[in-house]
């Protein structure tokens, strides 16, 4: 290997989501070494994680080995590791995993390492309100939202019962439209028979977001709609409210008078807001590159760091118009950050700069209920799910599991059951509840 | 459901295992109420476990929530909880949740709290060599045995790297040879074309155990003949071996002669023993009943306790006519229990000695390969293989999941990949390594 890397141009990618993927397949024939470093050895395809969260996939369909399915591009080399910094004088990497540290240096870097959960300033949050980002999130908040019905069970009082069986979901976008859904599927299809003691339909769900509309990038038209049918699906939606506090019992919003509301909730969901890597101050205090609010690189039209045009930053670590930090733009950059390289090492003229082709985008609603919006069309409904449906098994294609999802989709969607319920024990039968002391029958 | 129990007759179920469904099912119109407790909310598949920890079934697939098993039996509920006390006199059990606790009286008592791993006295093994009892197990074994392959990637000192490509299996009977076997398929199939520095097919498998065969139960012939295979297939077969200590880099193993090997080794997978729930020993203060070395209440031929007719002991946390733990004999006390007390109600005479009906055992070796035992009957290799299939199908059925297990299967078994491969990130980037910093490229 070491040889091969001292004669070839050597490409160091950083992470494996949407961006890293996308580039490091591009390079294929570009007469490259690539060497994709990542902190976890799957790769996300984080749309589906709320599906993993709510019992209706298992984890493995929607994260397949990153090894698998790059198995057969020899050219590249995958490291598991967490990056701890970025030389940009010495063309270096250094990612840590366990105790083992490696250094590995680089000709062209392309960083991809994504965005975690921004609790704006209020880690302390974090706690007792997972987001929803990486595998560990989906397996943590499918335990807690069971376990809450498990342990509502168990409470013989009825005001400790409803704190259980009230569901807080703070952030109307499409991560929390979509769980406050399914945890409304959950409790008015799936468990419904499954309790004797308490009736899993009396289940309150909030759905909390600071703005005025309920997946608001949609339009107020297909917005209201949302709403209406997230209502009716029995789903309060708290729109103009700031989530000010959230403890272990309940969450307390704020509205813009500046009047407080407390909501006893002992499941909280977090799908507010995203937070650029942290590798992103790495790279802006040495190439003096700005970052905006989300602290994402302020990058050239390019994707490149100001000053640095071997380094490209992509995805949701990178702020270029507005474009929004979805997967469709990762993927996009990372084949033109794969093209702009091979371009210079064939010395071809320097790329145009990026654009980012808007192939739409669509939201899931309940079980037969979508909303999408394709250029300039937006509607909603059935269409829409049939299409978010269509998409999403077309994406899935080249993942393995692509089959057996259909066939938990059908489980879920035509069925009432969930195929992946099964949680930590450890998470489950340790999960803190009142310290009333029940004694039923 | 107060004013219902204190009418009814009353079974109390403790366990969500083979046994504990079984008697659950079995009391369907008998005229009483049930309540089940377990601290785990699904029905676990045991048997299967050792696809889940080697990548090749989900979690979901062998664990399907009680609730749903169990869904339209109204004389049923379930609680979650571990049970911490039984009292013989009062008639009541003590389960605990989080920081609920509640206790449940009963009439009648079924316990089926099953087994946990036994370390024989050495439970400080457990941190370095997990046992495979449980959903948890099988994920942290998954998470060690895929992160071994990772780390070895990562390590340029050669000695250190042949330490995470060695990987010991205590125990040789049906767990030990199937995880054994699979490791293998991993290291010689699956990932063989995966990795750029390491050579998976490198990769030392050692099943050590203190008896002389592999399988012992099944007879001199096949054991020879499975051990033979397993050599095939890489594994080394290291018999009357005992292991006297498991450290974070090793094992070390002691013969009959006191000669004691280590053997340097990053992973290990602990299938030698298991150990009837702590409940046993409450039962015996109370009931004056002995336990066995391995911890197991001696029933009487009912399986009742001495003394309290009105409890039964079934399962893995019996002893009685030296039967094996399995699940077969878990099924078919569970249903006898049940009919037992179905009888007591319905005034009919004591029933006949539970007689253990043995329909035969069978242990998958590598794809295409087991050996089974039905009556006089000893065969192994492919026909013992696909009735291992058709039996174990046949089990599933009534699983949601047998359909995508089938297709897990084919993906496994005719395929080289593995579906399940995702672990929790926090568990494979946290992966201790040895403290020599390697500079790899």
């Amino acid at each position: 290997m070491t040889d091969t890397v001292s004669r070839r141009h050597h490409v160091v990618v950083i992470g494996s989501g949407f961006g890293g993927l996308f580039a490091a397949k591009r390079l294929k024939r570009a007469g490259v070494d690539v060497t994709m470093i990542s902190r976890t050895t799957h790769h996300l395809f984080q749309p589906l994680l709320y599906q993993v969260a709510t019992g209706i996939l298992s984890e493995g369909e929607i994260a397949p080995a990153a090894r698998e399915v790059l198995r057969r591009r020899k050219y590249l080399e995958i490291l598991l590791g967490d990056v701890t910094d970025i030389d940009l004088d010495a063309h270096t990497v250094t990612s840590v995993a366990g105790d083992a540290s490696t250094v590995t240096p680089y000709d062209s870097l392309i960083v991809a390492a994504g965005a975690t959960t921004s609790y704006f300033g209020h880690d302390e949050f974090a706690a007792n309100a997972p987001g929803l980002k990486s595998v560990d999130d989906a397996l943590e908040l499918r335990a807690r939202i069971l376990a809450a019905f498990e342990y509502a069970e168990l409470e013989a009082d009825e005001k400790a019962r409803d704190e259980w069986l009230t569901f807080a979901v703070v952030g109307a976008g499409a991560t929390g439209v979509e769980m406050a859904g399914q945890i409304s599927e959950l409790a008015h299809r799936t468990l419904v028979k499954e309790f004797r003691r308490i009736d899993t339909r009396r289940t309150r769900i909030v759905l909390v977001d600071a703005l005025d509309d309920v997946l608001g990038t949609f339009g107020t038209k297909l917005s209201a709609g949302a709403a209406r049918q997230l209502e009716k699906m029995g789903v309060e939606v708290w729109l103009s409210e700031r989530v000010v506090d959230v403890d272990d019992h309940s969450i307390t919003v704020e509205d813009r008078s500046g009047a407080r509301t407390r909501l006893p909730a002992r499941t909280v969901v977090w799908a507010a807001g995203v937070q650029a890597s942290s590798l992103t101050k790495t790279l802006a205090e040495q190439s003096g590159a700005e970052l905006d609010r989300g602290g994402r690189v302020k990058v050239q039209p390019d994707c490149t760091l100001p000053g640095h045009p071997d380094v490209f930053v992509i995805g949701d670590m990178m702020s270029l118009n507005d474009y929004p930090g979805v997967a469709q733009v990762a993927m996009q950059q990372g084949k033109y950050a794969a093209d702009a390289i091979r371009g210079r090492l064939r010395h071809k003229p320097e790329p145009k700069p990026f654009h980012y082709f808007d192939k739409g985008s669509m939201a899931t609603i309940s079980r037969f209920r979508a909303v999408a919006s394709i250029g300039p069309f937006r509607f909603g409904g059935f269409i829409a799910w049939v299409l978010w449906l269509i998409v999403h098994i077309m994406y899935l294609v080249g993942f393995k599991n692509r089959v057996t999802t259909v066939l938990h989709w059908a489980v879920s969607f035509i069925g009432r059951g969930r195929a992946q319920r099964a949680v930590s024990d450890r998470l489950m039968i340790s999960r803190s509840t009142p310290s009333t002391t029940s004694q039923p029958s």
